[in-house]
C-alpha cells in the first residue's frame, strides 16, 4: 500500500474527473494540475496547485510543454527506496498518483484529419507522465481510464487514502496498453499520410488450447481487443481449435438465413442445412442431408433453442447405440430445459453466439512472411439474370437464395443441390466440396443427393426412380464459381437436375449456355462468385 | 531543408556512433550528450557539451532522469515558425537532430528476465526525445536506427549540414515505428508477468490486391515486419489473393521433400506431386496425377529451374490448343532460359521463393472477435508401428514418407494414394479431399487413381485390369486422421489397395485392424494426425 499524498491530474477527457478529485481532496491529497484540467477543478470549487509552481517553468509553446520537466519526471521516476535522499537534496517531492488521458488521436484520425491537425493530437507530455508513472508503479499509481475512477475512489476512501500494490500493478498494465495502442495508431496514421500501409493488431485474454488442428501443434485463442466474447460455452467439455473453426462456419451458415434455420457442420463444411419453421423439424431435415457425416458434427441454429428442438438426437435413449453423437450445439439462446436435455450427453457443448456486425468484417491469413487481409464474403442479395431458352422459374427465388447462402459456406470448388419440401422447408440435398475441378464437385453433389433420395424412397416405400427423378427435376444446383466447360451440364442432365445457378464469367460461358439449351436446362447467372478456401 | 546546428546524442547501441558524430562535428554542429554516449564520443576525441549544462540539472537517480527537462523538451517541441520569440525569451535554443536508440527491452525480455530487470529496461527519456522530435519533424530530424547513420552522414556532407524535409519525414515514420514496437513489447511483457497473454502484431508495406477470394471482397497483402520478402514475382501478371494461398500450399508441399520434387496445386490442394531425379520428368509425372485439374494450377519445384524442365507444358507449341495453361510456376531459382521459355505464355508468373525457417512458424485465423494462433504443422519424421498380421513392407518406407508429406497438404478429410515408379520416382496417384466423412474421401482417391491407371494402360496399350490391379497392389493409401469405422477397409480392399497408413487413435481401432486382417491388408500407425482445414 502507498499513501496518496500528491496527485497530478492532466486529462483530455474530463468525464468523471471532478468526483475523483473531490475524493482525493477529502483524503487530504494535494492536487496538481494543468491548463483545462485545472480550470475544471477550480470551477468545481477545489483547491489546485498550478503545475508551474512545481516545475518553476511556465506552460510554454501553446501548451506543447506543460508537465515535461526535470521536477515532474523526477517526482514520478525516483526509486522510493534508494533515491529518497537524493530527491530531497534536489527538492523533488514524490508524486503518488497520475490521472491522465491523451489527446484523442484515433478519433481525429478516423474523421480524416490533415497531417498538421494529426500532429497537434500527438500527445508528448501525457505519454511521458503515463509511462514514467507506470514504470515506477512500485511507488506510483497511474489512472488512464475514467471507468476506473469509481473503484479507485472507493479504494482510497476505504483505506484512508491508500492504493494497494495489486491495484497499481493492474493500472500499470492498463497504462502500457493505452500508450501501446496510442503509438500504434500514430505509427499507422503517419505511414498512411505517406502512402504506406501498415497494420498493427492487438489481441488480449490469451488462453492456451489443448492443442491446435493436431495434437502436436501448440495453440492459443485470444480475444480481439475491445471486442465482445462471441462464443460462450454454457456446458460440456472445453472447446478445441477445430471446434472454433467449425463454430464460425456453423454460425456464418445460419446467420445468412432470415427464416429459422439449422446447419450441420463437419470439417468446416455444411453437410446439412434446412430453413423453415420449427427448429425441431429443421434439425431432422438438415440431418438427412448427410446422416453418415452428421455424427460428430457442430450444429447451429439462428433462433433460441427450446426443450424439444433436439429430440431427434435421442440423447436420452435407453439404447445408447440410438443416441446421435454431436460435438456442439450453438444457438443465440438456450432454454433451461434444452440445457438439461443436452446434459444427457456428457461431453456435448452448448455454446451461445450473439452475432454482432462489426467484429466479423475481416479475414486474416498469415503466410510465409506475409499477411493477407480481406473483407469477409458478407451476405448480399444476388440479382439473377436468365441465360437459357427455358427461363428459371421465378417462383423459386427463395430456394435459390437458400442455395447461394449454402454454397458460400462450402470449400471450393463447391456445388450444392437444394430443394423445397411440400411444407415450404428448404433443404440442402447434396454438396460437393474441395475438389480440384468443378465437374468432380458436381458428381459428388449429385451422388449425395441420389443417396438421400433413394433412402427417402425406401423409408417411405415410394417408387425409387420416380421419386429420385421428381425431386431432382424440382431441385436447384448452385455453383460457387463459373463452369469452365460444358461437361458439368451433361453431368447435371444425366442426373436429372434441370435448374442451374452460377455466377458466370468464363470465356466459355456461351458454350455452357448453348449446351444447357441443347439439353433443355434452365440456367441463370448471379454475377457474384463465392470462392472459399 | 533545415541546417543541423545542434544535436542531442543518447544511444544504448553505440554501433556507428563515432563516425556520425565526427561528420556532425566537421559540419560545425554542436554535440550534446549524456552518460555513456558522451564518454564514447570524448574517447574518440570529439568535443561534447554535457547535457547538464543545458538542462541545468544533474543526471539524477542512477540515470533515470538525464534528458527529461523543460529545456530539452522545449528545444525539441517549440514550433520553429510561431514560437521562436517565446523560445528565446525562455533561453531555449533549438535542437535540430536527435540520435537516440532505446534500452534493449525486447532482448532482455526474450532471455527471460525478472520483473525488476524488465522495469529497468523501460526507457522513459529516450522515448520522450524520439516522440517529441518526431512530432516536430518540421524542425527536427530523429535517427533511431544505426543503419541510417551512413546515409544521413552523406546527406549532411553533400548539403553543407542540412537534412531535407523528405528525409526528416521518413525518419519520423521510422521513429514512430520504433516506439510503437517498443511499447507493444512492454505491454505484452507486463501482461505476461501477471499471467495474462496478449498479442500485438505488426505488418508493413501493405499493398492493395485487385480483390480478395472474390471480386466483391477488398483485400490487401502486408509484409510481416522485419521479415524477408518470401514470394518475388519475376515476370507475368500481378499475383492475386488466391494465388498467394495456392503459392503457400505449393511451397509447403515441395519443401517437405528432400529429393527434387514437383507439386501441382489447385484451390490449395495438391492434385499432383512427384519426387525423384529430373525436374522435367517430375513435372510430367505430377501432371499425370490429375491432368484435368492441372489446367490453371500453381506448380512448385524445390530446385532451381532450367531451360527444358517445363517442356511438357508445350508453352511454345504452334498449335495453341496444345499449350497447357498454368497460373504460376514457383521455384527457388530460374535460369534465364527458363524465364524466356515461360514468357511464351503472356500471363504466366515466375515466382521465386526462398524458404527461411522462422518466418513460417505460426498460423493465424481471425474469427468473430477471436484470434486463433497455432504452430504450423511442420514436417517431422513419423515412426511406423505395424498393426496387422501382414506387416507393411519395410522397403517402402520412403514411399510412405512421401505419402504422409502429401496428405499433410490436402484439406481434411484427406486420403492420398501414392506409388513408386520403376525408376524410383514417387507419384501421387489419387487424392480425396474436403469430404465430411472419411470413406467418401477414400472413394474419391480410389476413383482418381483408377482413372489415371486406366488412361496409362490405354496410352501404353497394356491390359487394363492387370495394370490397374498390379499398380494398386503396390500402392500405399495414407489417411490424415484415424478411420472411425472399418467401412474404409472394405473400400480399399474392393479397389485392390493392400497397404494402409494412418495415425490411429479411434476407439474402434481394434475393429479396423481386425477388418484389415480379415481382408489380408497391411496397416501401420504413425501416431500423428495431420488435419488441415
Amino acid at each position: 500500500m502507498i499513501l496518496i499524498k500528491r496527485a497530478l491530474l492532466s486529462v483530455h477527457d474530463k468525464t468523471g474527473l471532478v468526483p475523483l478529485a473531490r475524493t482525493l481532496s477529502e483524503i487530504g491529497c494535494e492536487l496538481i494540475s494543468t491548463g483545462g484540467t485545472r480550470k475544471a477543478l477550480e470551477e468545481a470549487g477545489l483547491s489546485v496547485t498550478d503545475i508551474s509552481s512545481v516545475t518553476k517553468n511556465p506552460e510554454a509553446f501553446g501548451g506543447r510543454v506543460k508537465t515535461l520537466s526535470f521536477q515532474i519526471c523526477g517526482s514520478l521516476l525516483f526509486d522510493r527506496k534508494k533515491d529518497s535522499a537524493e530527491a530531497s537534496r534536489l527538492g523533488i517531492e514524490p508524486l503518488d498518483l497520475v490521472v491522465c488521458n491523451l489527446y484523442p488521436f484515433q478519433k481525429v484520425w478516423e474523421r480524416g484529419a490533415s497531417l498538421p491537425e494529426l500532429i497537434e493530437e500527438i500527445d508528448i507530455g501525457g505519454v511521458t507522465l503515463i509511462r514514467a508513472g507506470a514504470k515506477n508503479f512500485a511507488g506510483v499509481a497511474v489512472v488512464v481510464d475514467p471507468q476506473d475512477y469509481e473503484s479507485i475512489g472507493k479504494e482510497l476512501i476505504s483505506t484512508g487514502g491508500r492504493l494497494a500494490l495489486e491495484t497499481r500493478r493492474r493500472l500499470m498494465r492498463k497504462a502500457f496498453h493505452h500508450v501501446a495502442d496510442y503509438d500504434a495508431a500514430i505509427s499507422v496514421a503517419m505511414d498512411q499520410q505517406d502512402g504506406q500501409e501498415s497494420l498493427r493488431l492487438s489481441f488480449t485474454d490469451g488462453a492456451p488450447l489443448r492443442y491446435g488442428e493436431n495434437p502436436h501443434q501448440k495453440a492459443r485463442v485470444y480475444r480481439k481487443s475491445s471486442s465482445f466474447a462471441p462464443f460462450v460455452a454454457l456446458q460440456g467439455k472445453e472447446l478445441s481449435y477445430n471446434n472454433y473453426l467449425d463454430l464460425q462456419s456453423a454460425v456464418d451458415t445460419v446467420a445468412g438465413l432470415s427464416r429459422p434455420a439449422c446447419a450441420v457442420i463437419k470439417h468446416t463444411n455444411p453437410c446439412g442445412i434446412a430453413e423453415g419453421d420449427s427448429l425441431k423439424r429443421l434439425l431432422e431435415v438438415a440431418w438427412e442431408g448427410d446422416p453418415t457425416s452428421a455424427f460428430g458434427s457442430v450444429i447451429a441454429f439462428n433462433r433460441p433453442l427450446g426443450e424439444h428442438d433436439l429430440a431427434c438426437l435421442e440423447l436420452d435413449h435407453t439404447d445408447k447405440s440410438r443416441r446421435r453423437f454431436v460435438e456442439i450445439v450453438v444457438a443465440p439462446e438456450f432454454s433451461k430445459e434444452a440445457l438439461s436435455y443436452m446434459a444427457h450427453a456428457t461431453n456435448l457443448r452448448a455454446v451461445v453466439h450473439t452475432r454482432q456486425g462489426s467484429a466479423t468484417d475481416v479475414d486474416l491469413r498469415l503466410l510465409d512472411g506475409l499477411l493477407l487481409r480481406q473483407d469477409r464474403d458478407s451476405a448480399a442479395e444476388e440479382s439473377l439474370s436468365d441465360k437459357t431458352n427455358r427461363p428459371v422459374d421465378p417462383s423459386i427465388s427463395g430456394l435459390i437464395r437458400f442455395g447461394i447462402n449454402a454454397v458460400r459456406q462450402v470449400k471450393s470448388n463447391a456445388i450444392v443441390i437444394v430443394r423445397a419440401l411440400a411444407d415450404g422447408t428448404f433443404q440442402l440435398l447434396g454438396m460437393g466440396s474441395g475438389q480440384p475441378n468443378r465437374v468432380d464437385s458436381v458428381r459428388l453433389a449429385v451422388r449425395k443427393a441420389r443417396e438421400n433420395l433413394e433412402r427417402e424412397a425406401r423409408d417411405q416405400a415410394l417408387s425409387m426412380e420416380t421419386h429420385v427423378t421428381t425431386e431432382l427435376t424440382r431441385a436447384v444446383l448452385v455453383s460457387d464459381a463459373f463452369f469452365p466447360f460444358p461437361d458439368s451440364m451433361d453431368a447435371c442432365s444425366e442426373a436429372g437436375v434441370r435448374t442451374i445457378i452460377q455466377p458466370g464469367g468464363s470465356i466459355r460461358d456461351q458454350a455452357v449456355i448453348r449446351r444447357c439449351d441443347e439439353l433443355g436446362l434452365s440456367m441463370a447467372f448471379t454475377g457474384r462468385r463465392h470462392f472459399k478456401h
